[in-house]
């Protein structure tokens, strides 16, 4: 039993705080099912009593069904001088419903005195009322000890005094806030184990990552005996964020032996953080441990020749474990069998010494003398590959497009394009206005497709980067354009080159469209075997 | 002195091996310029045996004279049964001419055994052969002891063989790396105090990021007695990236008393990393601890309410002091100071409180939130402040410019820019085809004004970079385009913001080419006086 640490999810209260994070209603249901399905013990999802939309949110959720969560809602003590059944905050924490309830309180004198401004004594006794009203009622009370740490720093007597109040009034957690995240792992370890140690509770820990640590001073806190972390799935929140949940989940479940989530859902680990940041409406950083794309992702020359012998010797973990997946990046400095190992995905037949081998690997090094760079356009690769097996078959042909863009002095720019391809024996012409000539392109050139292939309506484009390769003739150099694309569910990346940028983003747009289509085709043959 | 932690800045080197990373020699050398103002003990500009460009970049920076850091060029132990003086990589690492050496070799027995597949033996030889063989050449060495910890977690008694192998060699530096990244910080702090005691020599940390606790591990190797810190300076590298630097120096130096970089140069460690994020074309991640610009964000109520009253309420650091600035979301405050310094070199009489002042922050801020930065484009940013104080008269009028780009299957791909300009009480129309419709452009405006000024003529474009800036709106997002000229002499570089890249465009060449003329003025009445 020692070895079971609740995870307490806070994407929904602290990770709103974050930000351009704004969720609604219908997103945090979403959320929440996602986590539950993990088997996160706590989800935070929200404060009634600051925010109208989120007392909506506990309404809707009486409905739902949870399988391994409990919902949880999140508010203050009361304020000094009323009594606790007159606060507004706490009678909206009980409106919400919820099994368990996280309240929140000062421990640090200076917030005493100065934020809040009443007395320390008083500060006591809110919060052993507060908490004792919410036990009194049959709640699973979470105390929120905010700035323990710099409280404890600031004077430790008077920290500790809080949370015996906590203790005293029933509370089932004592939480440690390290809130303002500018703290030292042996420093939470210390004062953790001091808490621990003295109070004999169940004791949690909450960090941010105001100094980059967050994720070691939580394991540094569970080492010293916590058995609750509190973060966010992704590690959005406030300023740098709060802890980030997902690593620290397979940082103790995989390296630690401690029971977080439910064993077989850790390859879903990367999944759900794909679709929390979906739902969010946020890019993940992809170097994020763990889920990240380029967490697996390997570029020198050496360590792809060490992967290739024995993936431990670059990997610290197996990347299917949590659902994601090695990458090796193609790049000036990897060699054959990085090219050979992508080849064989597509045939396995094809050997090293293969005539097609050698082909594919000329071909690869005058794109890349042009300016091609298949790092991180992976897609444009396969296609390359398919066109020199003769695995590719074009699903439209260009006629021509033409672009045209005006600006008169005084009045709007204004940017259009006329594309016209040929399908299956019929000439199809269109023409659409967009915010620049490539979005005018795009936009036409959808239009001529989807006519053909109506899947095409779910793909948009994620991201779009444009790089100028030699800079030195300025803005007559080759650009490389990337273009990441994704229907939903899977994510790709195509690139372009050439001295005209909008050729150049044709030539990733084409790209990317066929991609699309030979995977779905693809897909149907699987499901048809 | 040991307070002194030397900063070992691998941007350039491992920072190179991150997703997405490409730098021309131009960029390389103004990233050693900015950490070598920062005051960067040792900075790791490539690996010239296995790149060719980076051969070039060393014998390039000969010409350089650097003022605080040392050069450092890296490789690898020589191979196996070959004789030292024989072996190219080592040749080439001579080649390169820098004072300081950094030679990596295996610690870890199975990388010895099943990765380069030699003997544990040749393996001690090799390193202590080729560490000798630099010492003789008077190089300053760094001995990157790859997989140290792994290895030390394997086989404790080898790997402390490869760092006697190494000491005996007369390696100056024994740095650890934790290359797989998934130590915990308890472990690193143990087997870093381990080697510490028991070698005696200086000792340095190397940390990756996969487990999200680089800059944890980092701080405990420094507990336990590390003085040299590895690392990139925004923290990307292979996979998950290096420890971030920026991070590492911000808690050594304000919060452990350490000495990193120049103190004076505390309040640049945010710029910089602008700076290194522009020139390596990415988009920082801006919940990077410090130096992100969310880092100081404060969104939810309390937090507001509680820095207004007192900004320790829920800062763990001050902002100014490296460089960034607090935000209060919805409502934003700015840095008057800082802008007040550039207007007053153009008006020295121009006060804090002038109305100007005020005037030209306001503009400033409408132009950042429009997605304008003016870090790299400050030739951009002294016009705007010439148009408010009416220190500016416009050289010419655009009337009206036309784009048109053609492309029929099958046949090359045409850009041609028309454009109409009223100068003098003449109106100009010129035409012009370009490799791109942007260089059309440029052509045909220059072509239009060099009638009226023909001092234009020794201008030219030397760097053009867009960058996307709401990339979850793909190809319908703004663009930014910086555009970097020069006339010989001197170089600018201006700004442009639109959601067409042509009008981006179009806005900094109409920059650079007004700035020039101004500046052309500005010089001829100095002459007078």
């Amino acid at each position: 039993m020692l070895n079971k640490i609740e995870i307490f999810d806070s994407t929904l209260r602290d990770g709103a705080q974050a930000e351009g994070i704004s969720f609604s209603v219908e997103d945090k249901i979403k959320i929440v099912r996602a986590l539950d399905t993990l088997g996160i013990s706590y989800i935070e999802a929200g404060n009634p009593g600051s925010n109208p939309k989120d007392l909506e949110f506990f309404l809707r959720m009486k409905k739902e069904k949870l399988q391994h969560t409990k919902l949880t809602a999140f508010g203050s003590t009361k304020r000094p001088h009323i009594a606790v059944e007159k606060d507004e905050n706490v009678a909206s924490l009980l409106e919400a419903d919820t099994p368990v309830v996280a309240i929140f309180g000062k421990t640090w004198d200076f917030h005493v005195t100065d934020i809040i401004k009443t007395s320390l004594e008083e500060n006591l006794q809110m919060i052993r009322e507060t908490i004792a009203y919410f036990k009194k009622q049959g709640k699973e009370v979470v105390f929120d000890a905010e700035h323990f740490f710099d409280g404890y720093k600031s004077n430790a007597p008077y920290a500790m005094e809080t949370l015996k109040a906590a203790k005293k009034g029933g509370a089932d957690w004592l939480v440690l806030c390290e809130t303002n995240g500018g703290a030292f792992p042996d420093e939470v370890y210390d004062i953790t184990k001091e808490v621990v140690e003295k109070l004999a509770v169940k004791v949690g820990i909450h960090c941010h990552n105001d100094g980059g640590m967050a994720v070691a001073n939580t394991i540094m806190a569970v080492e010293a005996g916590a058995t609750q972390v509190q973060g966010t799935y992704i590690g959005f929140g406030e300023r740098c964020g709060n802890v980030n949940l997902s690593t620290v989940i397979a940082n103790l479940q995989l390296k630690r032996k401690k029971h977080c989530i439910i064993e077989g859902q850790m390859p879903n680990l990367t999944p759900t953080a794909r679709l929390i940041a979906e739902i969010s409406n946020i890019n993940m950083n992809e170097r994020e441990p763990y889920i990240g794309n380029s967490a697996f992702a390997h570029k020198g020359g050496m360590h792809i020749d060490g992967v290739v012998k024995s993936p431990k010797s670059f990997e610290h973990i197996n990347p299917t474990k949590i659902g994601n997946k090695r990458r090796v990046l193609m790049s000036e400095v990897s060699g054959k069998s990085t090219v050979l190992s992508k080849i064989q995905k597509i045939d396995p037949s094809i050997k090293k010494n293969s005539p097609e081998t050698q082909k594919i690997i000329d071909r690869l090094k005058e794109l890349e003398h042009q300016g091609y760079q298949f790092e991180g356009a992976e897609s444009t690769f396969e296609l390359i590959i398919r066109k020199h097996l003769g695995k590719y078959k074009p699903f439209f042909q260009l006629k021509n497009y033409k672009i045209i863009g005006e600006n008169y002095a005084d009045s709007e720019n204004t940017s259009s394009a006329l594309v016209k391809i040929h399908v299956d024996g019929k000439d199809e012409m269109t023409v659409a206005e967009g915010v620049g000539p490539v979005h005018a392109l795009d936009k036409a050139l959808r239009k001529a497709l989807e006519t053909f292939y109506p899947q095409l309506k779910t793909v948009y484009l994620r991201d779009y980067k444009v790089r100028v390769l030699d800079t030195t003739t300025a803005t007559s150099a080759k650009v490389r354009v990337l273009i990441e694309s994704t229907d939903g569910c899977n994510l790709w990346t195509t690139v372009g080159v050439s001295t005209d940028i909008i050729e150049a983003s044709w030539i990733a747009l084409v790209d990317s469209i066929e991609y699309k289509l030979i995977k779905d085709i693809e897909e149907k043959v699987r499901a048809y075997i």
